[in-house]
């Protein structure tokens, strides 16, 4: 269950504070180039230490151990490992009996008997490294069909952003702290992140991916449908608590006549007035561009006071979160929901056999 | 692709206006006493013919063809197949080369090259039936272990219901023709449906379903999480274009402390004093209710006229879609989406060995 | 688990005196004529009743429930179902407590607590009418690729036939009783088993099955190895006990110089003058035949007394199986191993690309 | 389909001239202390080096980079890495375009387009050290449930060993430098291995494994049988052309009265006088000794002069193949049939919730 994928499989490992995170890329097809400054650089848009960021020290630097020969890869599993380097485990020795609230202290210890309490351990947002890893090599299998995963912070602590041109959006997100698609919003919401570090709060929002020039045809009916795959991929990423596809929510109150997307011909072929559908209809990808976006709850680690149970002592206890946390993870979630939408998306092309088993 | 789960896995097939559709249960374990009535009452309540839904007849009687004897399970599949009866493909002839708008039509075509247009064929909610069959079974075997799934219409065409007691809620909303857990709202809602009805136009809503008495420690970090587990399950029903969990979408906008669930001592238990997670912290289950909600599309099949394309002639045409549609799929779903949640929970609980092979 | 496959997906149900066995297909490529007779045609190769077979009377009449529209596959799942029809119960009521020896009856009961003891339940080679019905599909799809799959019994009670033309001994073994490659030596195990119909006894042998014509590059390193996956396939069917590719068993006898396959071009392209490795190297086909033998034990009903264990009163006891058991299950067991094989090659190629998801 | 099994499910990587090895195992239930003094030890049973092995120096020492805190399982994946040390390439650079008879690089190419020559890269027995690593954990997972899985070379070049008491003769293998179980047997294919490095050759022979003391009740019908599933682990070992299970390919030549082990009550339980069955009924473990053996075929790297294909040119060549190869892999085969028995009964417990999520 630490494995993603039908074809392309992704299997990842690793411990906040352990030694090290990483994944197994199984079923990426022979004959890629792999760019290893592209991964690097995915691998920084996630990284920790930004402004509003956790401020853990990693590198993050990815050591490629096999699957690749001569720059080229080989069709056999691809193992990345990155090294844990900035562990202080301190702030959590203290509190290693409590069960922190919002955190998975609690469901781990009642599944498995033992926990490691430092850091989250593997609940940690910090496995989330290795998706990034691996969805940097899903994206560069995608750029050689020319398609494109981009996302940004569609809203956070309420201030939303509407969005006309994806690619746009894109391009205005990179450039700032929050990675949200309007400059003005952002600072808004800037200052509410600001209010957050001060009363040692934490905050929420939701994030928004686009894949544009997804071919048509992808997806398996009836319980490997395109949008089911897209929300287990996204809804398994730590924080997030809904996910939706096109209109999402705003479906339950339109009419079949105003949310059905008229059909017409386009340069020839099929194509779709509106994309009220997100790109997908009866689980299969219509050819339009994939929206899908995901609510992200803010980080449970606070240092206000809250209570919960020491279970050593099976009684209750007040609790202050110390470390060093994201006031607002939504930033840094944005490569990690692009990189699974990445994932299923190569992987569906391989099941349909758009992406042969070698480039 | 057709089927779900891992241990206990279910494997449909059918299309609508084929002879018959159908499951196979594998992995049910063996000495279940199997309550044939139960299970044509499950049918009952998913089937056409009520008074807001589709005019079909299908009396849906569920012959079991094997995994059972002397009214046992025997830990070997379950087949079950429910025979077409009502079968009118008339008016489908007329569009059959009309892609009919948000229908899978073009999608299907686009991935295989061909379609069984007559009532959708595999696309159709025809095929949840066989879910529901499935899913009866799965509930069976929830009650041995205490556990309930109980679900109705929390939304319909933008009237909502606020609920608090969620077993009285399904109660009230049992005997309602919309399913929902306030019969005011109900009737409100019913004037909307008949509105849409005289439009030639169709209705969306949000499905609630609950799990009670769940235990903790159910889901696999990190890619088979509760969460990612039950969004993959519920996505995966026609027209859900959204799914969420416990507070869903609303965490965009709470703080951590506003969001995080203290955690206190009960009956000599851990225990939560809010259930904004819905049941389930780091994709795994705390113990409390799991709520998960659904967004369900209006129904895409609606008289009023619409442009679409006949592919045979690669032209633009205007349609108008027939047949005897559901002007709101919503009370329908409802059972639909119970079941898929009842199946994770028995599928994670046999993974988890708190159901055994054999009982 | 009664699922077998990857993306070509058979999963099958039924027991022996239940009402039906039968099986869906899922991940059948779109576009394929199905020929009925054909499938009708390989049923009755593996249908008791021939002179040396169990004298149980089924038609095994396959009725196609869905996944097929004007005589082509959808894409979709196609649900075959088999009705039994000639069951009698009465020879197993006698000794319904008592553990057949060298049966599946203790094993079933030591896993499920419970087991149909009526003509071995899920267990009873019965099951295997589901998967010829499968694997007459997947050589459909084969033979568009001009792949052919055939087998006969290479050995009986000890006779073995050596062979050097595939296609001329399949030729000469469809044609008689025994299905062997060589009319004297079927002639000579003929003898055989009448004797040990006189004896209330049993026979078992070997068979071999020949996959000609099929492509370079089938099969998936480390674990998803050619030759693994048809050890699996064909170690699945009842009563095999061994499992061999090429030569084999003998290769524990050869040096390196003698077993390694020389390479040399044929017509512009890579070949083999010998076929040691039986068309599989490092898990990889090679373009050569593929070639695999199945050890068949003999059926393990027989009618002479043995000594057994009464569970209801766990006690010792003697016990005569009687029924209408084959003496020799070899022939019959043929198709069976060709239908594996064949699902397996489908199944590879699939996952290869080489057959596309719509024909 | 570099992952193997179901709920303990093992996913390896690693090129045998890359810069390491290793695996992934997921699944293993938490609380376990691990002992990585009984890990280092299973890698030095299967390290080159020895008398009659590879003289590639490898320590092979295993780095756990996850899943372990305080010496305990956590139930979360424990990735292990085996750097590669010893890694001399020049012997395959002259030859980096030619298809070594017996060896991959074909079927490699033919169905990557691409591989790495260097030692056989992906394909190499190297790739075993990965498995022994992950069955070393196996192994001591169910030494928790006494159960021990040992094994020792039946035969070398012809030279075959009688065993009548598992246990005694994995001792005395463990102490020679063949591995056999009779130290004159040993001695004899000494002296044939010793022929065969004299003339450049190399030699194959037989594996048996036996696992004591399995529980009954493991495998699933009808295609996740035990016997299957072992076939598909023992296949898909390097080398390994034929499986068998118990008496194996003689029950060819058994008839069913002298094949079928009779039933009898021992100590109050159910039980059978001889084990030609091998463990295994109805592809179900029926508590008595499992029992398995692998053909292995000579190593296909020897130096005497072989016809093969040169690529580049597509010219016919002759070809000696340098390096330091294993005149005979048999005895280093030992540990690695074992590790794959061992993660298959793990797996098996597992699913039958023998051995729990957390011990």
């Amino acid at each position: 269950m630490n494995t993603f994928g039908y074809i392309f499989r992704v299997t990842t490992f690793g411990e906040s504070h352990g030694k090290a995170v990483g994944c197994i890329i199984d079923g990426c097809p022979a004959g890629l180039k792999l760019d290893e400054e592209f991964i690097a650089n995915e691998m920084k848009r996630r990284r920790p230490g930004g402004v509003y960021a956790s401020k853990r020290k990693e590198e993050d630097v990815v050591e490629i151990l096999s699957g690749i020969f001569n720059g080229t890869t080989l069709g056999t599993p691809i193992a990345m490992l990155i090294r844990n380097v900035d562990i202080d485990s301190k702030a959590y020795e203290d509190i290693k009996t409590v069960f922190r609230p919002g955190h998975a202290d609690f469901t781990y210890q009642a599944k498995f008997g033992v926990y490691d309490y430092r850091g989250g351990g593997r609940a940690s947002g910090r496995e989330t490294t290795a998706r990034v890893a691996a969805g940097a090599v899903a994206k560069q299998i995608l750029k050689e069909f020319g398609i494109r995963v981009i996302g940004y912070a569609k809203e956070i602590a309420g201030i939303r952003c509407e969005v006309e041109d994806y690619e746009k959006a894109f391009e205005i997100a990179e450039k700032n702290a929050l990675r949200m698609p309007d400059e003005e919003a952002e600072k808004l919401a800037e200052e509410k992140v600001e209010e957050a570090i001060r009363e040692g709060d934490s905050l929420g929002g939701i994030v928004e991916v686009v894949a544009k020039n997804v071919p048509a045809g992808l997806g398996e009916p009836v319980f490997g449908k395109l949008d089911a795959y897209l929300a287990f991929a996204v809804m398994s990423i730590p924080a997030v608590k809904g996910v939706e596809i096109g209109r999402g929510f705003e479906v339950s109150k339109l009419k079949g006549s105003e949310n059905n997307d008229e059909i017409f011909i386009k340069n020839g072929r099929v194509a779709f007035r509106t994309n009220n559908a997100g790109g997908v209809l009866g689980g299969i990808s219509n050819g339009e561009d994939i929206v899908i976006r995901a609510a992200i709850k803010p980080t449970p680690s606070i240092s206000k006071e809250q209570r919960s149970v020491d279970w050593s002592k099976m009684e209750e206890v007040k609790i202050r979160v110390k470390g060093r946390h994201d006031p607002c993870i939504v930033p840094r979630a944005v490569p990690v929901v692009e990189a699974m939408v990445s994932m299923v998306l190569v992987d569906c092309m391989m099941l349909q056999g758009i992406i042969p088993r070698r480039l």
